[in-house]
């Protein structure tokens, strides 16, 4: 019920990603001439799927579910390619093989949607360079922007997010015991074993050293604060006060036949939200004792799959939820106008700084905004205001004060 | 394989809550005269057993699972009676009454495991009430004590957590769409339907008040916290080095058949390191808009979901791990002895300080100490000591220095 | 700057506090025959103030800071009486003892605020009963409700944190070296001790039983949650689109005369988003190793001063932020009607109900609502709608649907 | 007290970098022309030191201190310059940029002590590479391995740790009120201004895209966690059982003489432990409303604060905790065969695997192992075995069993 909702965990995942790992390893061996060519054969040939339960049983014993999956795969060869099924390897190098297997699919999978995303973004930006709304500061308004430059933001934020989880590094683990691979005698295996799996080869096996680790959650931590800040802001604007936006199908009431609530948002917020507590879990687990953690290890398996199905649903609806976002431009247009042109105090400021000086100018415009009386109007006929009416309504009309919004529309989508 | 190890989140027990709570509602409407009692009864006669992966399906859109589910009741009764599921109440009152009553059923379980737990310690620290160990201090050697006041003081833990779990408020939700109960003019309903579930009756409907998730929240932290510091003495005291208990059956290693890994520890700090992150993530999720959230209420129902399975499966753990500790009385005492008796120097400047003043003791005492000659041998052999050898083995018997320690015992016992 | 801004951490009191276990130690000491009541006398007018930059230099060598403060008190009372301060304690009682005394004052000066706060809400509660505002779910318009309804949720949510904190046990620490008083050799002291102080006692020392501070922390966080959700409600119904509340006087803005922005309301959720995290890290401290932690304990100092001095200042600011509350239950009004009588389609399918089913009445009711047409008019005119105007007015009149909120609002000031 | 023990948090570092920031931007002003030359030079002359805490609490009022500097250094300048001082700029243009360098400055501080830091753990794994001591994994003997070995993975975990701060950005912020520059009518003001900091210009302002506060957050967690990984294998070491490591001048105890407390590790453990959730606030706070955030933000600086203070005064500790540390390599050897030879059980089986087979040689090594004899005499009478004393006691050579640990020495070395 939920893992249709915030997305699976998937267990046949991990033990496909573990099966694989344990072939590479034979593959491995064999290329370095470790172990027979014809037993890495007959092991890469073993079937792959396996009881996740039974597994789970025989895990708990050991501490893990290698122990198990090595004796059911063991079962599932001869005798002689048993023998060589896991060989010179320790549970972890299994386990961390297989978590940066996992990571770089679902890591893969989310940058898919990040970049659908992106693009959507993108678009918007460009097809609403002109479509002016508020800008809104501490929830209040402030100065007129554009959507397009609002949907630019959101775009830089995806491209910075997914730049970083670009760089992260997926590699192979592989120590042996305790991280001086002793039944091999030397770092060929190691090398092979990456290589066939596309990780990169680590400098050193990494067993507690958990950067690569943490920099995926921080990295993961960083995408959630961005589809969050999108999945706010489409919440804030489909506000009934507002209307700015809808999402493309709204999540309809049967008893209240008006709301439209913004469900995809909804539940964005409701996963990016379980994010920053997971990214604390795995860093304070970082700290780990020795060759191999008492635990804290062991604490980043179900936390690690909880990052992964939660935000890779998140990504997916974000690409949904801004793929089929409606705009109501004119909406905005109307918001813009709700405190009757004072939002462009600013604005009449400057164009009345170069007769009477910006510090009187500002004075002037504060004692006309703060009086209550219609501001045109009231600008109009102050005799301290020397501009003309045209002057007036230059100064009052939003789209000639938006700076640099197009500029950075275009940096957006040239980026 | 995770839900094996770490403990399984169960949606069927969810959609049986949320029956529960629907059923419950019927009766409740009936009782109080607002929909037939024919129609009652019929609802509460509804199959609990749903599929949940559509219903998690049909929950995307609506984004809680409670409209499918109520779809599907209304298709399992009479039309007549379909008109009445669900009558009057709002999703969240049905998914916050059935996360009150999965986590009263939650915590009731953790609760007998507490109990048993708590009643191991009490028979450890009895029964080792003689049993003398080194007290460490920063991983120190301090001074020795018993392992009877060390399973003391894991019992106090275990009550006062136990202690915190019992005064939870698990409480009825019952405000229909906004927390006014607008359909029904009055509030029998919510009283009946409380009563109906053996859950208590909230002062309102607290949909947007969530001290009782909090609370809930908190109180299961502390416990985690309670049982990680359990598993980690054990995990320290079972280290190569110190060997002073183990657990019942080792995790051994088919590599290295020296090792007792204490894998129940091990995975009981697994579990309890995942705590503090999902707290906070509860906590974060307090301030909740308006009369009803867009999006931290939802994020609440996994994470309850991962605390509860974690939690239970550690609880049960532990139970375990204390039932079957073995302990080693004379490595405890080897232990003590490890220092050649420099922990008993505080004992000896108390024996010394009536006839020289306690600062001359103990500026006499450390000299000795630190001179690096062993330590019985020199203080026999120092002028400035003027104690008999009596007096000095007195002083170096570490059954002579454990100041209240039997009495601390008595009080966890008596509590 | 920033200890104005947001509170700030008293190291002077901290110390005051540390000053006063001392001091009550030497006293409980002297009560007990333990030490000559003049040097308890002498040791209980030392001067209270120390220099805290130089104590916390003193204190990186031994890892706090009760070292350096024993040898300051010594150096200010004579050799005699010098040889009693701190006797038989550990540097741990003085550090757990101060730190209770400073989390019973936070606490106190907290509940104080809370239940100026809550006061301030019933007097809104009951102010307004009969101000008419539009309930929002998933910030959607939903139903009518009373600002007076939402002022009785902010109520019982303080009342119950405010429960939760006077259930808190702020216990004195007194174990000595490793918790068994070996220096005494009976349990009178530390009672004295902790009548001194007006602690309560607790059962065992709890040098490595964390209990209490996870409970306080608990406490906090769901006090943190509650504030943060008046603060967010402020927030969100003083948007420029919505103006139903002011703060008393906006943070305004020199270039945009119009903003008044909810700067309290801002500052306290500032706070409250702090608390979380630091409550995670108090949980994830729990587990601590043997007698004393290496480090975990030591985590808990800076992280309790945060939180008070963030949580005193959100309480005391959230108490200014509801007594100073302005309301505009025009605009409330105003808003109500914004969908044109379509948040009481409910209303309206419960008059018609009776007539033609509920059913019936709900698709009936449905369908002239989607049709785009003014509802009222749409109602009025539909031959399905067997209602007289009168009725129709009185279905959509929002007056006449409040459900029980006067009766919630009274159980809310009857508490 | 507390900023001694582990670090001051710098209102004034804040102050001068907010200084800073509005002097850049005088001077980026004057070059793009917008203001004069001479306002830019006096500007850029104003002291720079002012009241924090007079700032601070004017900085309530607005809800943020940049307000209330802009005014002193208004009253700091002549008029004519005062009109253009934090021309064009909004509070948070310089509170972002602030922090900025603030944490450009503490991250260069940091690095400098990290890479210091590695520089000594070079000089370890290179002076130990022949140190053989026991690795241990769940805390249980495993394997042979060297101290070198161990100190070649501090050095890689330092080095990647290190390598993610320097990848952070570091940018200015200049968007003026909403981010669209409205004052300005280009960019080449922040261009300038950025320039004349010496931080990035960012591709668009960033006021509500929090990327790099999260990145930064994010790179400061793994920093954390390789910090106490070191500070608890350190702490594991030192333990009185193990005796293998102790800090160069030990916590001393004044009533016990024989302890040696490390408590450089404790604190940085102690600093490290309150990372993870510093973290995960920011994480959390990332999701900012519309053009500028109503609490999110403004929970960033403390937070930030805290950071900066506990990490730098964390890493400043490692440096000095491992340039001193003194190692036992007797004490290691001694350890390594506590067990009597039995870690060496998987280099037996290797040894007999030519003759009997893998499977075989492992059985025979099991039983002999189980079998509680001593472990080489019982290889050599068993006639299982046939194996010479020599090749027996090749085998059991930890010296011969190392692997790969010199290879990988030299990688770490040679990065």
């Amino acid at each position: 019920m939920f893992d249709e909702l915030f997305g699976a965990r998937d267990d046949q995942a991990w033990l496909r990603a573990m099966v694989d790992a344990e072939k590479a390893l034979a593959v491995a061996l064999a290329k370095a001439g470790v172990i027979p060519a014809s037993a890495a054969a007959e092991i890469s040939q073993c079937p792959a799927s396996f009881d996740s339960a039974e597994l789970g049983r025989a895990a708990v014993g050991p501490g893990n579910p290698v122990v198990g999956l090595v004796q059911a795969m063991r079962s599932r060869v001869s005798a002689e390619a048993g023998l060589y099924v896991h060989f010179g390897a320790t549970s972890q190098d299994i386990m961390d093989t297989a978590a940066m297997l996992l990571a770089r699919d679902a890591v893969g999978s989310m940058l898919a949607d990040v970049d659908a995303t992106a693009a959507a973004c993108a678009r918007l930006a460009d097809s609403h360079r002109r479509t002016i709304m508020i800008a809104r500061t501490l929830m209040q308004h402030a100065l007129p922007t554009t959507f397009g430059l609002k949907c630019a933001g959101w775009l830089v934020a995806l491209d910075e997010a997914a730049s970083s989880l670009r760089r992260l590094r997926f590699s192979a683990q592989l120590g042996g015991a305790i991280g001086t691979l002793s039944v091999f005698g030397n770092t060929e295996v190691p090398r092979l074993f990456a290589a066939e799996l596309g990780l990169s080869e680590p400098l050193l096996p990494w067993h507690t050293n958990r950067t690569r680790v943490g920099e995926l959650a921080g990295a993961l931590g960083v995408l959630a604060g961005v589809l969050g800040k999108i999945a706010l802001d489409v919440t804030l604007l489909a506000q009934t006060e507002v209307g700015e936006v809808a999402e493309a199908s709204g999540g309809g009431s049967s008893t209240m036949p008006h709301k439209q609530n913004p469900v995809r948002s909804v539940l964005i917020t409701a996963g990016v939200k379980q994010i920053p507590g997971l990214v604390s879990t795995i860093l304070a687990a970082m700290p780990q004792e020795h060759e191999r953690a008492a635990g804290a290890w062991h604490a980043e398996w179900e936390t690690l799959n909880s990052m992964f199905s939660i935000l890779s649903t998140a990504c997916s609806r974000t690409r949904d939820l801004l793929t089929g976002l409606r705009v109501d431009a004119q909406r905005m247009r109307t918001n813009v106008d709700m405190t009757g042109g004072l939002v462009m105090a600013e604005a009449v400021v400057t164009a009345l700084a170069p007769s009477i000086g910006r510090a009187a100018a500002a004075g002037v415009v504060k004692d006309i905004a703060s009086s209550g009386r219609p501001f045109r109007e009231a600008l109009l006929k102050d005799p301290r205001v020397g501009l003309s009416e045209a002057d007036i309504d230059k100064a009052l009309d939003p789209a000639e004060y938006l700076g640099s919004a197009d500029e950075f529309i275009d940096r957006a989508l040239q980026r």
